[in-house]
């Protein structure tokens, strides 16, 4: 299709671009002889997953089962759910799924563990599961100083295979904030290469050493033992990134299309965008991160998304906008990951200069 | 199905609650002589949309052409779009609604209209719209002292049939922030009926002045002239609501089943909800709000939802949180609306005590 039949708001994605972020991410493995495991949290469609593999990806990260039975279903073969499997239904999901590909994922508890063990046992397989490490973001993970222990504990158990440790850090999560991702991908290797040689001192033999978020993963990447990075926004990027030093505005190949379709006043215009498909956590972390807004208007830095509802995104400016109704505009977000989270559908440009309707297959795949 | 069926994360509403929430409002409108037309942005369900008929709405309210369509498809056959219809393909999608049904849409733009007129034209109907007025909420809607003249302009219009005019205020937009809905709703509703009494005097025949959310509805009801509500949230209620005096923490009832899946100490613990669930945008308006952390823990007031990440969300308290793994808890979103907005279903507690999943059908229509 063409770019003027696509209705607004509509996210849009060019290939070219999206290929210019895989191969550099690739590339950022493949220099430090590093695996990269991406996250598709971030696109959740089947067809930039395979392009990823094409790339060089050596598997999938997802977040929920419900994105790892569609990436399954698309014939992915090695997925790691870099999350806590919980519950009777769920652990029994998981192992539905590791008896079809190679499944992992990750576990930061006793209960967790032992309860996959148990369900294991009795299909007489072997669970493959990473333990997570809490590197300062303080969400899941077990603290560094019961890291040891829990994972002496945690290989003991019967029907189960640690194979390795993950974190995520990132950079918004510093006790200290920093814009400095070298320090902050840095400091998220070497405190889980730490960790895993105290693991391996203790008799636990740690094999996959696993971190780095889109900011901090090129430089992640090059800490010694750290074996595979997972990132996942670098696909598309994002104002956020942008922020963090980890993409350029040409990078962010995700834009929404939007009209405008109201200016009420001349330095005041309204566009049919607003936490329905913006998404509203865009400024949740905005502090440190010196965001301006909600969103980037290409192409018009005189103008600011200040204020959401949840179909209505307002703009202003010190001037005149010069927007008038009807006219359309592309919109950089500040998070494409929870924007994606949104949409039913996304658009890519295609290298011919094309537009496919692409469903975003895992989208509400939450549980 | 069962309670313990039902995997996390995952809304479940009371329908005993909500047909309690439904009589409560329908009660407001009937009382005052005015009509109830319900925004089903909250819901995007045809049952419930369907169950808002039956106690008595008048037709049904939407913020896009999307979610229209798919009610005028399950028989929904009086529909207002509170939105401005813009673009070309967009207009067309408007006119074929128009010949199936009473759709209405809003306007705020001679541009807008202009379109609308000249489209009609060419089918040879007449299409229904009504005038947007901004009363203080600062995003679409012609301001006020150019109402008239707009109006005018419009009503002059062929094959245009301005019936009324309409607003949207809330609480949240007062010029000071105020936790006063009724003198909220109040303003909203006489500064409403004394722009329809000024287009009246220039020889524009207002019939329909329609005004009012969840926080002000039952207050605009009682302001004379005002012939239309179209609170949207009062379905569910969520904590937004209660901060606002709108709903009792009883008439909450659309919670968020979710898992505890981690407890790495023993003042914090994380579950398994975060943005994607959640949504992000539930501190947005926050400071006027007095919201404390992104959700209400029912029955233990005394943990904090206080951080998000996408798939995690993170507790704290000041003592021990005494929970453990694979502990389910019920959460009240701050903001209901986006949150069914991400989900593909949501689970509905019927009168007997099973629960019905029930798909969200209009989700993602945001175009």
């Amino acid at each position: 299709m063409e770019y003027s039949e696509i209705q607004t708001p509509a996210l849009i994605a060019d290939l070219s671009v999206i290929e210019h972020n895989m191969r550099k991410f690739q590339g950022y493995a493949d220099q430090n002889g590093c695996a990269l495991r991406p996250h598709i949290k971030t696109h959740k469609i089947p067809r930039l997953a395979r392009l990823q593999i094409e790339y060089g990806a050596v598997g999938l990260t997802c977040a929920k089962l419900g994105e790892a039975e569609v990436m399954a279903d698309h014939g992915f073969d090695d997925i790691f759910m870099a999350y806590p499997v919980i519950g009777e239904q769920k652990v029994e999901r998981f192992l539905d799924l590791s008896e079809r590909i190679r499944m992992i994922c990750g576990v930061d508890s006793m209960e967790g563990a032992s309860a996959i063990s148990q369900a294991a046992q009795r299909r007489g397989i072997t669970a493959e599961v990473r333990l997570e490490i809490d590197t300062g973001a303080h969400r899941t993970g077990v603290i560094r100083s019961e890291a040891v222990e829990l994972g002496k504990r945690i290989a003991a158990l019967p029907h189960i295979n640690l194979s390795g440790i993950f974190t995520y850090k990132a950079m918004i999560y510093q006790e200290k904030p920093t814009l400095d991702p070298k320090a902050a991908g840095r400091e998220e290797g070497e405190l889980l290469v730490e960790t895993a040689q105290a693991l391996r001192e203790a008799g636990v033999p740690i094999r996959d050493v696993s971190a780095g978020s889109t900011p901090t993963a090129p430089y992640v990447a090059a800490v010694e033992g750290v074996t595979e990075i997972r990132p996942g926004t670098y696909v598309f990027q994002d104002a956020q990134r942008i922020v963090q030093q980890a993409a350029s505005a040409q990078e962010c190949c995700g834009v929404i299309k939007v009209t405008v379709v109201s200016t009420p006043e001349k330095n005041r215009a309204v566009i049919d965008a607003g936490t329905k498909v913006l998404a509203g956590d865009s400024k949740l972390h905005a502090e440190p991160m010196y965001l301006n807004g909600y969103g980037r208007i290409v192409g018009r830095d005189d103008l600011i998304l200040e204020r959401m509802n949840e179909e209505h995104g307002m703009i202003i400016c010190d001037g005149e906008t010069g927007l008038h109704v009807g006219q359309v505009l592309s919109i950089i977000p500040n998070h494409i990951c929870t924007c994606v989270n949104l949409l039913n559908e996304i658009y890519i440009r295609e290298r011919d200069g094309s537009y496919t309707r692409t469903p975003v297959v895992a989208r509400g795949r939450s549980v």
